[in-house]
């Protein structure tokens, strides 16, 4: 299904991290290669690798990384190099709450080595496990989110929450993905989703390579699509979910999913149960990250507005949990989602 | 407060029309002059000249146009050759009915003239007329719809509907300009407006020439502005409104008006009485044109999406009357437009 590695660590714990450079699809397909922290921080910076999930198991290896630029021969200073080097990469980004969570885990595991010898192996065999956790927790998603792929039906997404947002075959898109295995027959709608058109670049692109049909659309056109009954489901995936359901996603989802209330259409979240950030009541007390102007009132190198306009440009929206019809994760579908029933499931 | 010419007719009979290249505002401001019927048609196309009303100018400018082409000696003759070049003229573009309104009235006066000799005279006459109009019907709907602009508050605004829109101030951005003339304070948020970014290219840039306080956004941050109470009242222009108060504007005016209502925003539509079109019940009978995919999946000559994706690109969407608060004309304001209203105020 998936013919392209998102991420992939190549060599051994010496090796490095190799990602497909997001910021060049779909006109190139090239590689680029992380061989320090550094680096990797600014891969995860500049969204040549985006997506909560993939963020998530990209900064893993970047810990492993880390481990190799360890000058210290004592092992309470290789651990407090490495928890100075996981607080950076926790510094790149913001509100996807995945990548905490990987860093947590790496962080967990440090403190679990005895001795310095050990400690590349273990951080590399811990990272690899969130990768493969990963593969397996979108194909979960998939299995438990196919039936809500209307057979004939129209489905919209927004950005891009597909294999190139994850180690796997991703979020939103993995039921997509299942129910054509599956043999359903039904036709996606893509948003571009400006300023950054991950919709454009990346979701029309993954979807063309798996031969499902797709329409790319502006996102002020999905209302009027909504109103003419082509639209049968919306389905996006998250970068973060207050314990109360309230989900933060790119910007634009919140739109869509008062749109999507005001035709009756369903709106579904697919995400890992790594999304849910049980320690916040709700979604206010997300942080969202506000992006450099230039995204939107230049494109490329080429003005698009006013020099100097004021612009606005938050990477992300809050949906409340009332506009969700359910959240697809691999433990389960929690439907019309309260804060028991995510509690129940994500954390029981 | 106008600082510029949208369009400008230079000379006698045999003149020819002036008009801001709007396609490369705002890196560049240029005019072009339209010299043949062919060249008007062109310009109105490719979106040279564009918003609903200053299309309607153009078009009475483009007969006059025509009145010069004609090499018959008979009045008959030059007659049946005019209205040849007026259906050629209104065969530009579908959806704003303000082409075909102000075609009729030239074609009425041109069914008046008595002798051929009076036929460039008589045209150019009517042509400036209907430019007068519009300055004046402008102002006008800039007084009546003044008191809707709320003092402090945020006002969204979707596409073009602005001074660049017709031959005057603009009929969205006419009560926006008043409310400045009046001292009150306000802030603009223009929708970028994809594909082809009207709201960034030239309602931030006349915005900003006017020294009013504008901000930026991509269409699919407007939800989330409201959500957040930053949006006070959302104003935009139409292309044609029919009998029954639906009205078709811009593509995502339709969304942008269902998100209001889910906040209890007012949502106002500022449109000359020529945009009516009472003959059609209701906005499903508005045909709707549809642009070429290459608007959507390329920028300039970038591509920003996979070769040979399928797209959808309607120009325009219908926002049906029920989620209008009220239409500002220059005969007068309807609030909660229904046929009756409508009737009473413009055709009584």
């Amino acid at each position: 299904m998936k013919n392209f590695k998102t991420l992939n660590w190549i060599g051994a714990v010496d090796g490095y991290l190799e990602l497909i450079d997001q910021r060049k699809l779909p006109t190139e397909f090239v590689n680029i290669n992380c061989r320090t922290v550094e680096q990797l921080y600014n891969a995860i910076k500049t969204l040549a690798v985006r997506g909560a999930p993939a963020i998530g198991v990209a900064a893993a290896f970047g810990v492993c990384l880390a481990a190799q630029e360890i000058k210290a021969s004592k092992l309470a200073d290789a651990v407090k190099y490495i928890e100075m080097q996981i607080d950076y990469l926790a510094s790149s980004r913001p509100t996807a709450v995945n990548l905490f969570w990987a860093l947590e885990r790496m962080k967990k595991k440090l403190y679990e080595v005895a001795k310095i010898e050990d400690l590349q192996n273990c951080l590399l065999r811990e990272a690899k496990k969130i990768y493969d956790e990963d593969v397996e927790m979108c194909l979960k998603i998939g299995i438990n989110g196919e039936h809500f792929i209307p057979v004939n039906g129209g489905i919209l997404t927004h950005c891009n929450a597909g294999a190139l947002a994850t180690a796997g075959i991703g979020t939103a898109l993995a039921p997509i993905f299942e129910a054509q295995k599956n043999g359903k027959k039904f036709q996606v709608y893509a948003d571009e989703t400006r300023p950054l058109l991950q919709g454009a670049r990346l979701t029309a692109w993954e979807l063309m390579q798996a031969e499902i049909d797709v329409t790319l659309i502006c996102d002020n056109m999905a209302g009027s699509l909504m109103r003419q009954g082509k639209i049968n489901a919306v389905i996006v995936g998250a970068d973060r979910i207050a314990a109360n359901g309230d989900t933060a996603n790119k910007i634009g989802t919140y739109s869509v999913s008062v749109l999507a209330k005001a035709h009756n259409i369903p709106f579904y979240v697919a995400a890992p149960s790594s999304t849910f950030d049980l320690k916040i009541q709700n979604g206010s007390e997300i942080p969202i990250e506000y992006r450099n102007a230039d995204e939107v009132a230049n494109f490329m190198d080429l003005m698009t507005a006013p020099n100097g306009v004021k612009v606005y440009n938050p990477a992300f929206d809050v949906t409340p949990a009332e506009n969700i019809t359910a959240i697809i994760t691999e433990k389960g579908v929690i439907e019309c989602p309260t804060k028991e029933k995510i509690q129940n499931l994500i954390n029981p």
